[in-house]
């Protein structure tokens, strides 16, 4: 019971009434009914790796977990279509997997893909390091398979790559968090797989000639440019104190780097594309330094820095994550101005910006020193929450990227709702789910909660 | 008036109230008020090039046309975002024109550029010939502003590429053809502009070839493979009905034909990497014969067959238009039958079977012979149709590919509804609606009705 009950970083353990694990969509429905019968609302759990506290019960005396992991059938890959159906509590690696040796590609990447579900991925329209090529999970789903609230099953697996029959119904429910109901299967696009993958990792003078560098890769490099995340020097060190082994990809320290990734199959030839690229940039200045990664291995060790600043941010102790986005043409203003208003409150704490530059998504962490007592490390938590909220706001952005609502930020969310929007979402809900028994608690409020 | 309430092919002419023509957003929310005071009904109508019926009113007694024509600014066009902010009742050509002036590019490519705007583009999740590259007009909209049926504004014009709070609103109206409001403004993607195209036609022995080159053509050229559409041998031939002067771009009739699109910016060399795949599918066999199209003159030469094969159509006289879809891996097969099944029952008919191979998009065309008498004409015209859609079911096709629902295909529409998706249409049509007063007799049947 307790692993469907606690979140992925161990902050919330709670309860339920009961954990369902069917095996079927019929299944589903089945479940579904007998819920609504006793007036029992449900919250559905793929992998349980979500970060926002949407898939585990915020009110344990009425609510049960639906488990979708075990309808992890693949039901077809198909080459020829370009498309795959997969079921809900499939594991996203897994998925992955199978789909390359069909010799194709499924190209969300996330960090969680060992123990995220692809109904996970759908219901948090998950994003990812892929996204600037091949957009977030909603731009990768055909069509979906849902059991509604009444337990009636909506069949919509098909993998018409253009389908104009009048409003997108599946829209509504990517991204949705569980809150209109239950995702049983996924029809998804399937690309060539890009049997040649280049990696670089580049020392810049600035974010601002990073965010200048990005702009120029679209240009130069064109669609074949997948990945393109920004991270600060104290990366390094971060990764090192989590991986003491790994070794600095290059000597010297510069105040901004980038990582990124030019990919692509068949014809094209990504490692000349890289090279002309940095030949180009290095010439004009605009990178002082860098590495290419030119084998598989290589090119591991290079976003091991990436995951491993997480691992070392995790050791320092209980800190800040926040996941906001902005315009891209504001994403250099919005870290300066964020971390300054930061500092000035809270000079003891540390910074940490990173993130996916094509996005405007970026990570700003905020780490306590690690020895205050848990108290005082949550007041400044909260407090430079709060801070880099207020800036946000002023940058016209995003407080949830890629990570959903869930329980965990539904007040800010709430507190920045316009009239208007409150109203369509709440016509939305109850017009699907008008006994408010799916996911109740994630994503919106409701006078009752 | 007339224009107003005369549809595109010029097939239906109706009337209307009034055609109101606001300025601004606060005009037409000022004026979505009054009509809900009145009781009176809205047709929303952007450059009324719409193929379906969905622009013309067809109570004209108890409706008005609120036509977008004078709410055409560009807000902003910011390449360093990749993004613009544009009116409704902007002409999508107009807008693509400026966004190149700023050195970008907007993917979205029809026809019916010329005349059609921005609003009706979104409403109608128009498709056009860059779809398996760039995705639909759904895939190219950051944010909408829309007017509510009660005169509220929803503002949703925010230009984040990544924004997963919560619902995702917006995509109600993406498709909607007008019947959950009135779109008065869009943010957009753009990208670098393309500075190197490479166009080719090339002869095949059959369309399974067609398809297996596609196929061929998305692994060896990723994703810089821009248009990929097939055509008949009879395209020539309607086309130089059409155009007379039109030379023909090679000699020799093949069965098959291919019309494919590469294109780039910055590094990638289009030219070469086109060179290459022909030396390999020609080497192959896979291509019989061939031309490339190396200046933009050339390849206007080319493309002009394609259009002009439409207005070929039109000469011969009134005949059936379909904008099909169906799972790629069936496209050939669909085909087959379909015009078996043609020609079986009006072997007197001519089909010509043309469209979006990478999104399974097929206009299956019949033309009667024009020396018969209009209803003689009519009653084939009824008859293809029904012949066509019957095989589409067999192969889980769409009725409607690209252009819509409207009031033209609503019955065709109606009886294949599962009663899922028509309690869910339902529900979201009145719970944004409930007085049906947007759009009323398009997409959806009511009781009314
Ligand atoms: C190490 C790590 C790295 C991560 N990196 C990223 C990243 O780069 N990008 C990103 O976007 N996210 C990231 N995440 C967040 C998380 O992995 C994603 O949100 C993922 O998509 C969640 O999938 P899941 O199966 O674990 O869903 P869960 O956590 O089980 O559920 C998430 C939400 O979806 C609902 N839900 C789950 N399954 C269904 C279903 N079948 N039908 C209806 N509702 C359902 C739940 O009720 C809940 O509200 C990361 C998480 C971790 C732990
Ligand atoms: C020669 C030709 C070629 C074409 N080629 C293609 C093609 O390749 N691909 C394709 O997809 N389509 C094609 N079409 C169809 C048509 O051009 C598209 O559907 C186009 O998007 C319609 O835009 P419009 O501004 O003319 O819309 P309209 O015809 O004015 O309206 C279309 C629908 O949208 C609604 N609407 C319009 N504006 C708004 C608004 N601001 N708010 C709310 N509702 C609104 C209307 O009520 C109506 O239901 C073609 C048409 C022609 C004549």
């Amino acid at each position: 019971m307790e692993r469907y009950c606690r979140d992925w970083h161990g902050d919330v353990t709670t309860g339920a009434i009961a954990v369902l694990r069917p095996r079927s969509t019929e299944d589903v429905s089945k479940a579904v009914r007998v819920c609504a019968e006793l007036g029992v609302a449900i919250v559905p759990q793929g992998g349980n790796t979500g970060l926002v506290l949407g898939a585990t019960p915020d009110a344990p005396e009425n609510q049960v977990v639906l488990s979708l992991e075990r309808m992890s059938t693949i039901r077809r890959i198909d080459a020829d279509d370009f498309s795959a159906v997969v079921e809900a509590g499939t594991i996203l690696s897994e998925f992955k997997d199978k789909v390359e040796e069909a010799g194709m590609f499924f190209p969300l990447a996330l960090g969680a893909q060992g123990s995220c579900r692809i109904g996970g991925n759908v219901s948090t329209n998950a994003g990812g390091i892929n996204v600037l090529r091949y957009g977030m999970t909603r731009e990768l789903v055909l069509g979906l398979e849902v059991v509604l609230p009444d337990g009636s099953v909506f069949e919509g697996l098909s993998t018409l790559r253009k389908d104009n029959r009048g409003i997108d119904l599946k829209q509504l429910f990517i991204g949705a968090e569980g809150t209109l109901g239950i995702i049983t299967a996924v029809a998804v696009k399937l690309m060539p797989m890009p049997d040649q993958v280049v990696t670089a990792l580049l020392g810049l003078n600035s974010l601002d000639d990073v965010i200048a560098l990005y702009r120029r890769a679209r240009r130069d490099c064109c669609d074949l440019l997948s990945a393109f995340e920004f991270m600060p020097p104290l990366a390094f060190t971060l990764a090192r104190e989590a991986m003491p082994d790994l070794a600095m990809p290059m000597s010297g320290d510069h105040p901004a780097y980038a990582l990124l990734e030019i990919s692509g199959s068949g014809l094209v030839d990504v490692s000349d594309l890289m090279e002309r690229f940095l030949e180009g940039v290095m010439g004009d200045g605009l990178v002082v330094d860098g590495v290419v990664a030119t084998s598989k291995a290589q090119a591991r060790n290079l976003w091991l820095f990436r995951e491993g600043m997480n691992e070392g941010q995790a050791k320092r102790g209980p800190h800040l994550r926040t996941d906001v986005s902005v315009p891209l043409s504001r994403l250099a203003d919005f870290v300066r101005d964020a971390e300054k208003a930061v500092y000035d409150a809270l000079p003891e704490c540390v910074c940490v910006s990173y993130g996916h530059v094509g996005d405007g998504n970026v990570h700003l962490n905020v780490l306590p020193p690690g020895d205050l007592p848990r108290s005082e490390i949550d007041a400044r938590i909260y407090r430079a929450k709060k801070i880099i909220n207020d800036v946000l706001d002023g940058h016209h952005g995003s407080i949830s990227a890629e990570h959903g609502i869930g329980r965990l930020k539904k007040s800010d969310f709430d507190t920045r709702l316009t009239e208007v929007r409150r109203k369509l979402l709440t016509a939305a809900k109850t017009a699907i789910d008008p006994d408010l028994r799916m996911n109740p608690g994630c994503q919106l409020s409701f006078a009752r909660d």
